[in-house]
């Protein structure tokens, strides 16, 4: 199976490093918007133009999508599945319909296959509520985040005034889990789920408290939680807080019996040292998935729901059901 | 959808309180060995004699096949897929190739759809290592059982001289999970990973130290674990001994980056009060599965890996993008 990766930032890089661990994956090389001759890759592969994707169509069997779901993938995922199988990671849940009726057009009217929002939220969260809620239909789950980095809560501290650097950790409130997992099935309120703990790298001279007070306030994305804010010095952000750690937990009850009087609990939990390269590891098994079933005559835009999990491996169905069923 | 039950234990009782959580699906009634008008069910669906299952051929989409895996199962699920869409919980490992063999035999002849192994181990548990392993090929699962009622250990305990009951837990060494999840990817004896809890009743004036000691050596059995054995009474046994929880936990670490530098941990965990009765949900959902599937002409033996999710749940692929992915 013959890939490549189309952007090259740390989803890309990630894809790179992941290739190989998955013996049956080639990588021919990386698109890149930036002069290629600029790009050093990790593990020495090649970099070529993003404007010269289309000289490579018969030597690539899925173009990996590396770009980000505001602005990036909206466009690129449509316009390469005119010419490329393709697998994005696009996480913007709320657009997530539109994504794919645009995508879906494109793959049909070319004969190609896609893959949108493959990763592990959407992607192997979204499997296990389903999962969940297929097997347990009277009951109810819950999806938690962190502890982790939210790039995006990173970025908004970043734009308020007097604020040079920053760092944001969602965390989730181990009380609401236990309640949760017990099976209650309560009704939890934002603030009641999870934390958010800032670290700020202030400008000199810059009013504290204004920081403090503007990052807490901030609607939509702190104001309806409980926040912390610790300023630290650009070093310390730098040595501790460089990592881009993530996880989460999907977490459903359900009840069953003649009278409900048994109940059951499903807990999924990641621990991500590097959100992007779990990222990355999930593009590529949903890669090897698409390229078998184009292989099989499937065409469209598909989804992780749309997978049958034995495509994602490289073992064979024999092995799969000796060894792992 | 209309589905009908084969065999009327736990696990068929089982399946006739999980239909009321399922409104697509329509119970037909209860074929059984015994005779059917002995049968009282626990929601006045009618019983049938399991030998007159032949004329229902026409009302029913699927048979859920509610047999023992050491017996009923390698007869009854190649002989009923001759006639219908079947699903069971065959949860024999080391037999399910030789299983998966006759029953794909006798339904790719007869055109219908099987799909066997369903439930949580095999099933939930199997996809979990498959997804896992999948995404994290450089890396090693752990599959733990337990806290939970194993009828099989139990079974054996009963047939030492001087026993006149017994239930055994099986039960996850702490540590060992904590050593799993740490992502050191430990190497782990038997005895490491699982102890094994006996309550057993005795029989009046039964050698109590010769039971105990029957017991800690059987072979196979007990003789690998660290085991425990308390004396109890029948009264003890029948108040705080009666339900079936069973759970456990698959869990795999695996490592990405450059220079593996970065480690994950993926844990899926069932806490069940029921051990029948969440098999029995699996069952239906993978019922639901099988129908859609056999609707768009898919023939013979399956298992869990090779269902796409979707086809599980109640709701319609746009309803799953919009509230699930």
């Amino acid at each position: 199976m013959r890939i490549a990766i189309y952007g090259y930032g740390n989803l890309g890089r990630g894809v790179e490093c992941a290739v190989k661990q998955n013996p049956d994956v080639e990588l021919i090389g990386v698109f890149t918007r930036r002069a290629p001759e600029t790009i050093k890759t990790l593990t020495g592969i090649p970099a070529f133009s993003a404007n010269d994707v289309l000289n490579y169509k018969d030597q690539i069997d899925a173009l990996i999508i590396c770009g980000g779901s505001a602005t990036d993938l909206p466009k690129m995922t449509p316009t390469l599945a005119e010419s490329f199988n393709v697998v994005d990671s696009f996480d913007a849940h709320a657009n997530i319909p539109a994504h794919f009726d645009k995508v879906d057009a494109a793959a049909q009217k070319s004969g190609h296959i896609a893959l949108i929002s493959a990763g592990w939220d959407p992607g192997m969260f979204s499997l296990n509520r389903l999962y969940a809620s297929a097997i347990l239909p009277n009951g109810k789950d819950y999806t938690f985040w962190g502890r982790g980095v939210s790039q995006g809560h990173s970025d908004a501290i970043r734009r308020v005034p007097g604020v040079a650097d920053a760092r944001q950790y969602t965390v989730p409130i181990e009380s609401a889990l236990e309640a949760v997992r017990s099976g209650a099935c309560p009704e939890l309120a934002t603030r009641q789920k999870h934390l958010r703990e800032c670290y700020v790298v202030a400008e000199k001279g810059a009013d504290l408290n204004a920081i403090e007070t503007a990052i807490k306030t901030m609607p939509n994305y702190f104001a309806d939680y409980d926040t912390t804010v610790a300023f630290i010095s650009q070093e310390e952000l730098n040595k501790n807080h460089a990592e881009l750690p993530h996880g989460g937990f999907v977490i459903r009850s359900g009840k069953t019996g003649l009278n409900n009087e048994h109940n059951h609990t499903i807990e999924y939990k990641l621990t991500l040292d590097s959100n992007p390269e779990f990222t990355s590891c999930a593009l590529i098994a949903f890669a090897r998935a698409i390229v078998r079933m184009h292989n099989r005559g499937v065409v469209g835009c598909k989804t992780v729901f749309d997978v049958a999990p034995a495509d994602l491996s490289i073992l064979s169905p024999e092995e799969l059901r000796a060894h792992m069923l």
